[in-house]
Order: C-alpha cells, then sequence, then structure tokens
C-alpha cells in the first residue's frame, strides 16, 4: 500500500489515515505531496483523473481517493484490525460520528486549522462562532460514554476510525486552548499519548514548510 | 425500521436514503419532517440529541442520523440486496464516488437546489460557477464506463447506494437543463424511468409546501 499526505503539520485529512493505519498496524509507504509547494499533488489528481486532494491510497492498482472510502476499504481489507467495533450497534454509533465529521463542523474546521506545531488563541467573535460545534462534539462525546463498550480510553474501547477521524479536533482543542468537556479532554490526552500521534508530531515539528494563511488565523501565545 | 424525512420535492438528503430503500425493497415506515414549516424536525432532533437534518434512520432502537452510515448500516443488515457492488475494486469505486459526494459539490449543491417539479435555467455567472462540478461528474461516469462491472443500466451495473447518492444530481440536470454527458444521460434516463423514482416525483408534485428561496434561484422556463 501506499498512502500520497501532506503537509504532517497541517493537513487534517492526512492524518486522519495515516493514524489509523499505524495505530492498527497496517504497512505502506508514503508520499508527501506539499500542495502550496509545488504542483506535485496537481500532477498526481491529473495521473489518476481524481481530485487534487490528500490523502490518496494506492493499493494493489485501486486508487481510493477519498478518506471515509479509504478507511471502510482498509475494515474490509483487514477485519482482524477491527477498525470499526465489532458491536453491530457501536459500529453504527462510530460511522455516524465518523460520517458527520466528513460533512460537517465547517466552523470548527475553517476557523482552526490543524496547526500540531503552534499554540494560538481564537479572538471572542471567533469562540462564538465555533461555540455550535464544540458544543455538538461535547454531546457526541457523552453518547460514547452512555453506551455499553469494551474496556478502553478510546471511543469505542479500543482506538478504530472513529478516533482517527477525530484526530485533528485533538490538536485543534489543544492548540487553540478551546474547551470541549471532561470526557473529551481524558480521550484526547490518550490520542496524544499515542507513540504514532508523537511519531507524528515529531515529523510536524521538523517540517519546514510554513503556510502563513494558517499561520496568521489566530494570536500565537 | 422507520425513516424521517422532508420534503419530497426538495430534500435531496431524503431522496437518497429513500430511493434505495425503495429498489432495495427494504420495508420501512416514513415521517415527511418539513422543517421550514413547524418544529418537528427540531423536536427530533432534540429527542434523539442530533442535529435538525434528514434524514434519520430509527432501526430496533438505534437512531442512525447520517445518510452515508444509513447506507452503510443497511448493507450490513441487507447484505443479500448487494447495496454496494460484490466487486472488491468495483465497491471501493462505489465508495470513493458516494464519499465524494456527501462531502463535495458544494456549488452544484447550492446553485441548483433540488426541486423535482421545476423547470429552470441558469445564469451565464451559475453556469461558470458549477462547470467544474459538472466535469467531475463527466469523469466519475467515465471511470465507471472504463472498468468491468455487471450487465444493467446503473453506474456499477445494478442500482446501488452510488446511484441513490447521485439521484439527486439527475433532477439537477434534468431540471436546470444542464449538460454533462452521453453517459450520463443514459444513467439518468433510467433513474428516472425507475417506478420507485416516479412515486417520489408523484408525491413531490402534490406537496402542497412552497419554498420561496429554492424557486426564485433560477428563472422558470
Amino acid at each position: 500500500m501506499h498512502l500520497y499526505i501532506a503537509y504532517k503539520n497541517y493537513s487534517s485529512w492526512s492524518l486522519r489515515t495515516w493514524i489509523a493505519m499505524k495505530v492498527a498496524n497496517i504497512p505502506f509507504e508514503e508520499t508527501i505531496l506539499p500542495f502550496y509547494h509545488g504542483d506535485s499533488l496537481d500532477k498526481l489528481g491529473e495521473r489518476f483523473a481524481i481530485p487534487a486532494q490528500v490523502p490518496v491510497l494506492e493499493h494493489d492498482g485501486a486508487i481510493v481517493w477519498d478518506s471515509l472510502a479509504i478507511m471502510e476499504h482498509l475494515a474490509e481489507v483487514y477485519p482482524d484490525r477491527q477498525l470499526w467495533p465489532e458491536s453491530a450497534s457501536l459500529r453504527t454509533l462510530a460511522r455516524c460520528v465518523s460520517s458527520e465529521m466528513h460533512s460537517g463542523f465547517m466552523n470548527l474546521r475553517q476557523a482552526c486549522p490543524m496547526n500540531c506545531r503552534s499554540n494560538k488563541r481564537l479572538s471572542k467573535e471567533q469562540l462564538a462562532l465555533i461555540q455550535g460545534d464544540l458544543e455538538r462534539i461535547a454531546a457526541l462525546w457523552a453518547k460514547f460514554e452512555a453506551v455499553d463498550k469494551p474496556e478502553g480510553d478510546f471511543l469505542c474501547g479500543q482506538f478504530g476510525i472513529v478516533d482517527a477521524m477525530y484526530a485533528p479536533v485533538m490538536w485543534r482543542v489543544l492548540g487553540y486552548g478551546l474547551d470541549v468537556s471532561p470526557a473529551f479532554n481524558n480521550w484526547a490526552k490518550a490520542m496524544k499519548a499515542l507513540p504514532e500521534m508523537q511519531e507524528w508530531l515529531a515529523a510536524a515539528q521538523q517540517e519546514e514548510w510554513v503556510l502563513d494563511e494558517y499561520e496568521a488565523c489566530a494570536e500565537t501565545v
């Protein structure tokens, strides 16, 4: 398998797929396509007739170009890794919450671009704009607290796709000093402590690319 | 199973799930929540602690509140209906294309709200705005033409989730007189001819609700 991603510091969609594959111990090669620096991503898009977006997974000749489709593909190819939870009701909940991220949380995603390296604070106006999204995340975490599930620090007990889908939210909440809920904080602590997440962070810290627009969106503290 | 949807004339997300269930012959009851008329959808959202959005599927006590998650849920509960194609590579392609609709095609969705009853034409400026989306749809249809698949008029041969996800695009292309590709036209003809789609259209034509904003977005011809 070959995973095409973008900046580790900034690319939230890249992190989702990368962390899912790493934690599930799925072997892959990776290529970084820094889409604001050169045209490597445009060329990939043209080559495979897909949108110039990351992540893209190449597997046995198949090109899988959407993150949620990549997750479903991986779950089918590696059923033993339990990327979705074994319980049918928990799996349906995890899919709802994963799909909700795939099409939603636009205000949070726009106001707080993922930036693993920095520590910023939003203005009051920006905070007001994302308040609904933060409350929704707290409500989702409360749903996971209320269901029967295996032991573990993650949303469905063991780490899975739904955790990966919200991995960038962990960086956003920590990096912009946001307040969600105690349950969210416990989850974020476990996510950050994953050795694979520390590996991602170390790579993000070493990247030399800087996206001015992402850096200027809020005040650094 | 109980499916909560909105206006048949206007609600594109409702149509996706409804048509998938009908064509797959999955029995369900339906409730229409006209979200611009009264607060029935807000109340449903509060009751289940979910966003005030349709569709919502209630099944054996589970609340499934995102359309793509509903599709995956149905595919699991009714494996014999082959809502996803049997071939793994075709299934991955169908999932990519379905997910791309779930998070994309914003310009087309905004410029051309689904409206089964009417026949409208866009301005040159509006057409320019959606040109990229139309070209992308033509490119996706070309991908399906290029792969091995079972016989049939639909994207993967037999009707499935990916057709359902693009069902509103059929109404948009026909209702706004848009031009995609000959392959798209053949598919649209088969989609419109489905008895279940004709049943949906008949219900849409009988609805008395009118959404002024949706009606005023382009000139009626």
